[in-house]
This record gives C-alpha cells, sequence and structure tokens, in this order.
C-alpha cells in the first residue's frame, strides 16, 4: 500500500489540524452571516405535510435495549409499503427537530458539532403511501417534503450510481445524505470536514435503530459513484455532495 | 479560507476514490491475514468481568421514541456514581457483541464497514462502582475491561487533553474511542477512512441514546488535543489514534 498516502488519509481522522487553524480567521469569526440551516426551496415548489410526533398513531412502543439488541443490516426487503407516517417518523428520528429554532439553531433527535447538522436528506421514494415514486427532500424546519423530480428509471439509476448493488433500488425508500460542507466550515474551517462525517454516522445509527420501531431494515451504504450520484441529485458535486445512503423496507 | 485546501478536505467526504483504488491490491485480496479485531493485552494483565444482557437488573426500559426525543448534550453530571451494570451496559450497546464470532467476524450492536470495527475502546473511570480510577480498555470479545493504568493527575489531563474544556475530566467516566485503521485499510485501503469516521459516529450515537436508559448523559466531543490524549494513552499516534471521546455522567 501507498504508505505516505495512507499517512495523509490517517490524518483527516485526527484533530491534529485544530492546532494549526487560525480561529479567528473562520468566517463565524470574521462576521459573515451564517448559511441558511435549511437549502431553500423555489416558491412553487410541491410540498407534502408529514404527520408530527403528536400525530403518529401507529408507531409501536419498542425497548431500546431491544432495538439495539435487534438491530442488523438489512439487504431484502418485503414488496409492502411504508405508511407516509413511518416515513415521517424515520425522517424525524434522523433530521428532525427537537425543540423550535431559535437564534438560528435548531436543535435536532441528532447531535451536531457546534449543532452545525451540514446535511439535506434527500429520499429515493419507491414504495410509500400517499406518494409517488421519485426524489424528494426532507425540509427539517417545516417538517414537509419537497418534491424534487421523477425518473422512469429510478430503480436502475440508484442501482448503478451504487455500483451495481441492487437494494437502493428494490427499497421502499432509499435515503440519500446530502453534505452542505460550508455549514460546518463557517464555523470550524478545515476541523469541519471530520465532524461532517461523524455527524452522518450519528444520523444513521438513528435510522437503524428507528426502523426496529415500524417494521422495517436498513443497510447503510458508502460505496457509490459520487459523481454519478450527484449528477442524478443535480448537485454541484462540490458545495453539495452525496455522503451517504440507506434503503429502507419492511422486513 | 484556503480553497485549494478546502477541496482536499471535502474530497475526504466523497467516495470518489473508490474508483482509483485497485481492490486486488488491498491486503485483504492479497491473502494477507486479517489483524486481530480485538487488540491482544498481556498475560499478567487485570482483567475485570463485567456482567452481560441476562445479568443486567437495573437497566430500565425505556421507549426508544422517548430516548431519541429526550436526547440532548450534557455538560455537567451529578457526583452520583455509575454502577458497573450500567458500564457495562454502555460498553455492550456502543461496542458490545450481538453474536458469537464467526468465520473472524464479531457482529456487534452497532453497524461498521464490512464489518471491520476498526475502534478500541478506552475509559477514564472517575467514579464507577467497585472501580478503581483510572484508564481501561473494553475487550469486546470477553465482554471485560482490563486495567491499563492508573494517574494521579487523570482528571487535570483529561481536561488538558481536551483543550481545556472541564466536563471529560469531571464525569463519571469518559469514554475515549482509538482508531486502529489498518483493520479497515486490510479490506479497503485508502477507501477505509472516511468509513472509519462514519462508524464512530453510529458508536457515539448508541452510546447518547443508552444513557437514557441510566439516568445519565453525555456530550461527544471531537475538539482535544491528538498528540497529547495519544501520548497519553500510549499510543503511537499512527497505527492507533484518539479519533473521539464522551463524557458520561449522572444528570
Amino acid at each position: 500500500m501507498d504508505t505516505q498516502a495512507m499517512k495523509t488519509y490517517r490524518y483527516f481522522l485526527k484533530d491534529s489540524i485544530r492546532k494549526r487553524i487560525n480561529f479567528r480567521n473562520t468566517d463565524q469569526n470574521r462576521n459573515i452571516s451564517p448559511p441558511p440551516i435549511q437549502n431553500p426551496c423555489p416558491a412553487d415548489a410541491k410540498r407534502i405535510d408529514l404527520p408530527g410526533p403528536k400525530e403518529w398513531e401507529n408507531i409501536a412502543p419498542v425497548d431500546l435495549t431491544q432495538a439495539i439488541a435487534n438491530r442488523k443490516s438489512h439487504r431484502k426487503y418485503l414488496a409492502q409499503s411504508l405508511s407516509k407516517e413511518e416515513l415521517a417518523y424515520l425522517l424525524w428520528t434522523t433530521q428532525g427537530l427537537r425543540e423550535s429554532p431559535t437564534h438560528g439553531h435548531a436543535y435536532r433527535t441528532v447531535p451536531s458539532a457546534g449543532c452545525r447538522h451540514a446535511f439535506e436528506t434527500y429520499l429515493a421514494v419507491f414504495n410509500v403511501e400517499e406518494l409517488e415514486p421519485g426524489i424528494y427532500r426532507y425540509l427539517p424546519l417545516d417538517h414537509q417534503l419537497v418534491f424534487e423530480f421523477s425518473d422512469e428509471m429510478l430503480s436502475e439509476k440508484m442501482i448503478h450510481g451504487s455500483l451495481g448493488q441492487t437494494y437502493p433500488g428494490r427499497s421502499a425508500v432509499t435515503f440519500i445524505w446530502v453534505a452542505v460542507p460550508y455549514r460546518m466550515e463557517w464555523r470550524y474551517g478545515l476541523a469541519a470536514h471530520k465532524v461532517i462525517a461523524l455527524d452522518a454516522g450519528h444520523v444513521c445509527q438513528n435510522l437503524y435503530l428507528a426502523c426496529e420501531a415500524v417494521g422495517a431494515g436498513t443497510c447503510a451504504i458508502a460505496a457509490y459513484d459520487q459523481e454519478e450520484m450527484d449528477e442524478f441529485l443535480g448537485l454541484d458535486g462540490e458545495n453539495e455532495f452525496v455522503i451517504y445512503l440507506a434503503p429502507v423496507g419492511k422486513i
């Protein structure tokens, strides 16, 4: 193996960088306004309301310890649909707000370094009640979905973009987390990137556990064609890019 | 901000690297034996048995959705101790095995890319029943602790190594996750490092939630003095190094 390259890559997992950063030069400390905590959508976008925590009627209680003990990766799913409520639950557990935003912060159901939450959640919807198949995006501040686009080849494109792995194209819904790195860089500069990856892990673990409450399963995917997936979602690949995926379906 | 450096760091969060890796050259595909899934300890090491899932008597049932809703970062803890059972529970939820190892794999309570689990869990123990204060390491295959060393200045050193943040030195116990990158590189080469960070996020999220079942709280720490913490734990900083910390205490 290329030892020098390995060193460089290992360095990314360390916090040695912090001592080399002049935090007076971060955009936050230069009094530059923070980027929005949720990417905007066009005024005429098709938005879909999702039921909130107080409206859920069919989310089964499940003991945390049992959920942790039962959790495993599932790559095969039943043809059964997810209800809109179940999808709303999974979105809330992974990126939902746990209280109203204050001072430009929105505390969520997952922790994030400096409460920056540098993600957008895209969904490839195949089989969710009341939703046409297609690509959607979650709006955590509004607890809504916004319809992005449909594609007759959605399943094939998800499979091809996942390097031939079939389950992201044969799920009820596939979560596609997109990094918006500047949200974190604004505060942390070059110390942003490691914590973005840690944060994506927090999010995905909640999805694994939340699946246990809705009779579903998931299996995280870190192997995908970066450029192809970014292009498919209309992301520029630099300021926004796919970071992690997780297909979900009934088991 | 330095745009070129930012690009390099953002690249780390992408999966573009995968297309550049010749997987025939990974150590796994060159038939090199995998590294051990748990670092060894000396024959005369002091090992402490931990109660396993079937022996727990005081882990309260807690609804998963409530745990997710209640979870928040806690930086102040009561002077109260954790029981050994509670600590055993937290260790099991974060790195414990959920079934016996087979074919060199040990499936755990958290997912890991390729089931590689490239971590060792160190603990700075301050106030846990039946345990002398000091540094310990968790042995997931044995569900035991191994005593590493004690230090009269443990609290001060944890605080100094955390860049002056006081709560890692004023907890009941502080989890210190150490990356062992070769475990993942053996299989994935340069595609190892992003997924190690994602995995560390999975682990930490389970700790956050598990704290809800034992009346405790935590707050993840990604800002620390890398070289100082590594040296303190006796890690070489290259093949093993600190990646993430999380102090835990009763709230």
